[in-house]
């Protein structure tokens, strides 16, 4: 992998990363598909709504299809006929989200499958040796994600996040593999720092910021963003992890985040959230009944040309499906979209009043996001 | 309307439709859009897996979104941006397949919405105007759809639906829109063949063949389309409502039908069950976990020319969305280019052949249907 941050605009940075399926401009804005698949959106769908790399979880294919069935059809992009790059979260998240009797110690982390009942070591050589089974294009490491706790238990974590990234980097051998490091340090500025330090320290290629928007208000989001991001190396791409709000979104890039992702897009679209120039709306709401309109009149993507707020309206209502897949598509489409916009403003140095025009327009309250 | 059929094999015909918004060449399988989409495929994909005319329910469509919103919409090809041609089904197989507590008398139908619980009365003349609302290319008339019964119920019945029938051609007034009778007659052979002279009396645009398909076996589903079919004019459209398994859409096309719905190939995708021209298969199976082939080796659809039995069975498995997109399309692929096929081995005066070929290669045993 390399990464070349062409343009400035203040700390707002344009950038690209070349992986050898496909060079991704950033700012970047991933999908997400957890079991290998973005919901309601096949692979052409995903990029013909200008994705270029998505995400999946390690966690969730280490369990199903397993490592076997990744080994035998040669990894992820071979498995799923993705032709275009790949980053795998190490599952840290979904090891401390999801399990409910999860036992962590410091040599790595047990956790129960949810499918079987059996139990699984998870350790930061066993996450890279999956993820390097897996054949993504970028792989982060394990880390600790706790739950906003006090600054003793926050530094403890924050020193185990370290050693384990250490571990990860000792383990990985693909080369063809870009390995990304995760800072933590939870809400306090001194372990943010603190971990960011250490964990810049280390010769990865790539740095994810891990352990924010987890339910916090985003003016804490953005403290923390802004004592984490001065501190990262100019030359290594910045990866905000699980942020997909259009608000927050812009707040990290004007700072110098390069990649996001967020569950939440997809998600919400299939209950009728639609992100639109003019904010989020749901389309499920009775005014929108007789409603002709695209879903944002300011959007050319396929959906908005073709399709009435109406229709939409109806579809999600009966729960049909061929609505979640359309309101999918324009949510992707408004993310990646609003992504490219980003780094046209960036390259021409007007970055701060995009930011403020498109926030001005999406009426955001209290800046509270999604 | 026109219809054309231009050539012959013994019985089968090669035709076409000519409606105002597409020629629709026949022998053709139109799948079902029940409320208005059909599931897991939007429009672009239902045209792009071959598919030239849908259908939709009158009876869902009525309910919801309600005459007021397709009337506002001006009907459903601007509602649901269609621009092929679409056909309605009554709503008579509904009414009677749905509805516990039906009231049925001459005049016409009672039944109680499953959203609110209000009655709703259907008469041919309320059935026509929704239809004319609707503004489909193709109508159908009210029909009674008995579940099998006995030869007095049978006659008692069919003279209802021929009595609907008449007062349907009396209330139609759109000059754009198509208007098919539907012989009905249970499984007797008098009754059918009554029905069917007197509907096809009737200046019907073309004629349905209902209530068949129903449960009964394949061989008295054949027994009446031989009764029935050298009856009909020839120069009419017949349309074999609730038909898509390949062996029955096969031995129907011999004996001289030129149209065909089912839900079956759409519904039975969603659950891993892939038409292939091997025959049936249920993705789902372990067998296929480590399957690198295509859902169907002969197929050269774009899921089969991208995607893995593997693959697609982790994701049905997973019950993953995006796997059900891939199974549908498939899965109206393989229909909808049966019957090209179909089209071209009647053009080449070779359908039985073709017939026997097909069905052996499918390996139906014992004359199952899907």
């Amino acid at each position: 992998m390399r990464f070349e941050t062409t343009r400035r605009d203040g700390t707002a940075r344009s950038g690209k990363l070349i992986l050898e399926r496909g060079t991704v401009e950033t700012p970047v804005f991933m999908p997400v598909g957890t079991n290998g698949a973005i919901k309601m959106c096949t692979r052409d769908c995903v990029k013909k709504a200008g994705a270029t790399i998505v995400l999946a979880n390690a966690f969730h294919l280490y369990l199903k299809p397993g490592l076997e069935i990744l080994r035998e059809f040669g990894g992820i992009h071979d498995f799923a006929s993705w032709d275009i790059p790949v980053l795998t979260d190490s599952g840290g998240f979904q090891i401390f989200s999801l399990s409910k009797n999860i036992k962590v110690d410091d040599d790595g982390a047990d956790f129960k499958s949810p499918f079987d009942g059996t139990v699984h070591r998870f350790t930061p050589e066993k996450v890279v040796e999956i993820q390097e089974t897996i054949g993504s294009d970028i792989a982060m490491v394990l880390d600790e994600c706790l739950a906003p706790t006090d600054l003793e238990s926050t530094k403890k974590s924050m020193k185990r996040t370290f050693k384990w990234a250490q571990r990860a980097i000792l383990a990985h051998k693909r080369k063809d593999q870009a390995l990304f490091g995760i800072t933590q340090g939870g809400f306090f500025e001194e372990t943010r720092r603190e971990s960011t330090i250490e964990i810049t320290s280390l010769p990865f290629d790539g740095f994810g910021i891990g352990g924010l928007s987890v339910g916090e208000d985003i003016d804490t989001t953005i403290k923390m963003l802004d004592v984490v991001l001065p501190l990262m190396p100019e030359d290594r791409p910045r990866y905000l992890m699980g942020v997909g709000d259009p608000l927050l979104m812009l707040e990290a890039v004007e700072r110098g985040v390069d990649m996001m992702d967020c569950v939440l897009p997809t998600r919400m679209a299939r209950h009728g959230g639609i992100l639109t120039s003019q904010g989020r709306i749901n389309i499920r709401a009775a005014i929108y009944e007789k409603d002709k309109g695209p879903l944002d009149p300011s959007c050319d993507c396929e959906v908005c040309r073709s399709y009435s707020r109406g229709y939409i309206h109806h579809l999600i209502k009966r729960n049909e499906s061929t609505g979640m897949i359309l309101a999918t598509y324009h949510n992707i489409y408004f993310l990646t979209d609003l992504m490219k916009r980003s780094k046209a403003a960036i390259i021409n140095k007007e970055f701060k009043e995009f930011k403020e025009e498109v926030l001005s327009k999406m009426k955001y309250q209290k800046r509270r996001v999604l």
